[in-house]
């Protein structure tokens, strides 16, 4: 009953990566357009230019009188000039709606646009006023105090570019241009499924293990561009699994699984995924370690394994699921970023798995005794601990093929977007 | 009818911050319990000791039959000792259910617990089976394969800090500690009033601005541990601003205008907010420039008053607003973060307001013609302009009284967290 295809075929990293994205990635990816106002760390699909120039008109910068500066030309202190007060206008007015002829002003606020034919402001604090006029007593230049129409941004001018995470800067710009759809990457949405007989998500039943991998994985899925919907464990059951398994490919973009993944005979998940119908790709097993287990068989859309030991499932997460989610989102595809270099403080033996790259949650030290500097040190612990997440500062990715790390060796610590 | 009051009396930034603060910070901070399911990204008021060990009892680390050690002793290639599997365990029962006698053992899964009088696993896959008995030609240890309880986490051992911000990991490893609910610090509940009579939220009405910097800030706001609520804007009068103001002390922790707070005929929030009865602490403009306009009364709670330009109203955000929001919800209060050290690339000079600091959006470049290294780059802008939002890598902040910046000069980029 067990044919080869059961067991591993370790896939490198980068190749698992690169089909899942090519097949799967470039396939499903979908563009959506959303009111400005809900695409808040959505990512932009397009570059978004301009509908309008900001400011729409020339406005006054000062509270003062808008003038005809050829007006002001003969203007002195030997030549005082007065002008007519003709008009005050309110925020709530429109400009564009009155006019100055010759020896007129028109008091006008900051913000306003400026009337027909003004094309200079005289600020209320520097002009003499008598009555309904004002004395000029010094020429005003052409555009003094206007700020002119575009000079913040010009329409059809270039705002955002294809691939901006949308922020509270990016809506209020957008709204500002006139611009108020924008066309973004469609988040996924992710189902995340527990498997094992064992598991409960309530708390109550206390003869089963609380499940609570779930609520890291979706926590993480959300923080890079996904949309996590998370489901009671199903019980190691063939039937139940792939019942729920075709259930969901109806429903949501991209299945995840957590356990029954490996080839024990409890684990079901691979068999019954492929069962389903023929995969347009397989990955059974991925070269890292922990997180080998990691599997994927995809329909038209996927169905991703991760191992259940929680290291492993965070090891699959970040360089299988994570990757396909940030893609499909319009984020560039590793969650991962450098965070800082650091010296090994003791050897890193690699006694197993050495075609295989090797993860190992790290924490930055300041210096080891008498040396000062930025070391790394390795936690000690097993591949089912969690209490490790709490005291990590992020991972260290050890590549194929090497027998130790020697003490002193630079490294860079890489933290993930969500985790750490 | 214009008082004395009515004018600043511009507070050095870091006394206006340390009056809030103790005023009103330290009066309204809140803990509350929350299910911990529900209290993603909220802060911890108080240490977390575990409510269990984990794993919470000694447990199989692989496939196995569980046995008594000292009944291995004798076991040699020349001494073959036979067991009887007494039972098969499956990962749904309970291990302690069961037990073993001397010359017995019990299959176990991984993860599950010892029957009692076991205290080692043989693997499935290193020992001979004969029938209903396993063939033993070696000694086991005491322990062997076994993951001891508690040995991922102590029963009271402090599993999480007061202060942590609350991420999917500490979700999953409170759960898994057995703890349902946590001491969180309360999240204000923040209005946001945009105050202007040329201001719409309707993006039809056509013949008015529309007001988009409230979603700016109310970003900005739930960024940095508040929940946000935007109001619809409200018009340049007295009666109206004062009833909304004052209901809005009934509803909401944190009362935020934008806009009319300053000194001009049409500027009535100031004097509003200070006719509803005495305030505790009144703060008249701040010592910083953009943002000097930014007022605050308190009474219970505070009243936080915006300047109406954008880059003024950020400067207000993050000095005087969100501040309040972090610590009130448990963060640390600057919303500040150091982004990179770099040269100034042409003078800054200082023309006006010398005692204020000053706040300038920069952009980072790499190199200038053949000099290579980090330098700052000044945006030239108006404060009303936002494009420098989208432009800018952060903001330096230049001290009080001095002429200028010479080129060269190395400052700190600052971040600000949610806006770059």
């Amino acid at each position: 009953m067990m044919t080869s295809s059961y067991y591993f075929k370790y896939e490198r990293v980068e190749d698992a990566q690169q089909k899942l994205l090519s097949l799967a990635g470039e396939s499903m990816r979908r563009v959506e357009m959303l009111d400005v106002r809900d695409a808040i760390e959505y990512v932009l699909a397009e570059d978004i230019h301009s509908e309008r120039d900001i400011p729409q008109n020339d406005i006054a910068h000062f509270d003062g009188y808008a003038i005809r500066s050829e007006d002001t030309k003969l203007a002195s202190l030997k030549n005082p000039l007065r002008f007519k007060i003709v008009k005050e206008i309110k925020l709530t007015e429109q400009g564009s709606d009155y006019e100055i002829s010759s020896g007129e002003v028109i008091y006008v606020p900051t913000g306003c646009e400026l009337p027909q034919n003004a094309d200079a402001i005289v600020p209320v604090e520097s002009v003499k006023r008598e009555g309904d006029y004002i004395i000029l007593t010094r020429p005003i230049a052409k555009g003094f105090h206007v700020i002119h129409k575009g000079s913040d941004i010009r329409k059809n001018e270039l705002v955002l570019r294809k691939g901006t995470v949308i922020l509270g800067q990016h809506i209020k710009v957008l709204l500002d241009s006139g611009i108020f759809e924008v066309p973004v990457y469609k988040k996924p949405r992710v189902v995340v499924m527990p498997i094992g007989s064992e598991l409960t998500n309530d708390s109550n039943e206390h003869h089963k293990k609380l499940e609570t991998h779930s609520y890291l994985i979706s926590y993480l899925i959300e923080k890079n561009g996904g949309i996590a919907m998370q489901k009671a464990p199903i019980p190691d059951d063939p039937i139940l699994i792939s019942k729920e398994v075709e259930e969901a490919l109806e429903n949501y973009d991209i299945i995840v699984t957590i356990g029954g993944a490996s080839v024990g005979k409890m684990d079901f998940t691979w068999n019954e995924a492929k069962r389903i119908r023929k995969p347009r790709l397989e990955i059974r097993g991925i070269k890292v370690h922990p997180g080998r287990v990691t599997s994927v068989v995809l329909f038209e859309r996927p169905i991703i394994m991760l191992p259940g030991l929680i290291q492993s499932t965070l090891s699959g997460t970040i360089f299988i699921l994570l990757p396909l989610i940030r893609f499909l989102a319009g984020l560039s595809p590793s969650p991962l970023y450098p965070k800082f270099v650091g010296r090994v403080k003791s050897v890193i033996k690699i006694p197993e798995y050495k075609p295989f790259k090797r993860v190992r949650f790290v924490k930055r030290i300041e210096s080891i005794s008498n040396e000062k500097g930025k070391f790394i040190d390795l936690l000690r612990y097993e591949s089912f601990h969690s209490s490790v997440l709490l005291k990590a500062d992020g991972i260290i990715i050890i590549p194929e093929n090497i027998d130790e790390i020697s003490p002193n060796e630079t490294l860079t610590i890489y933290g993930v977007y969500g985790l750490f």
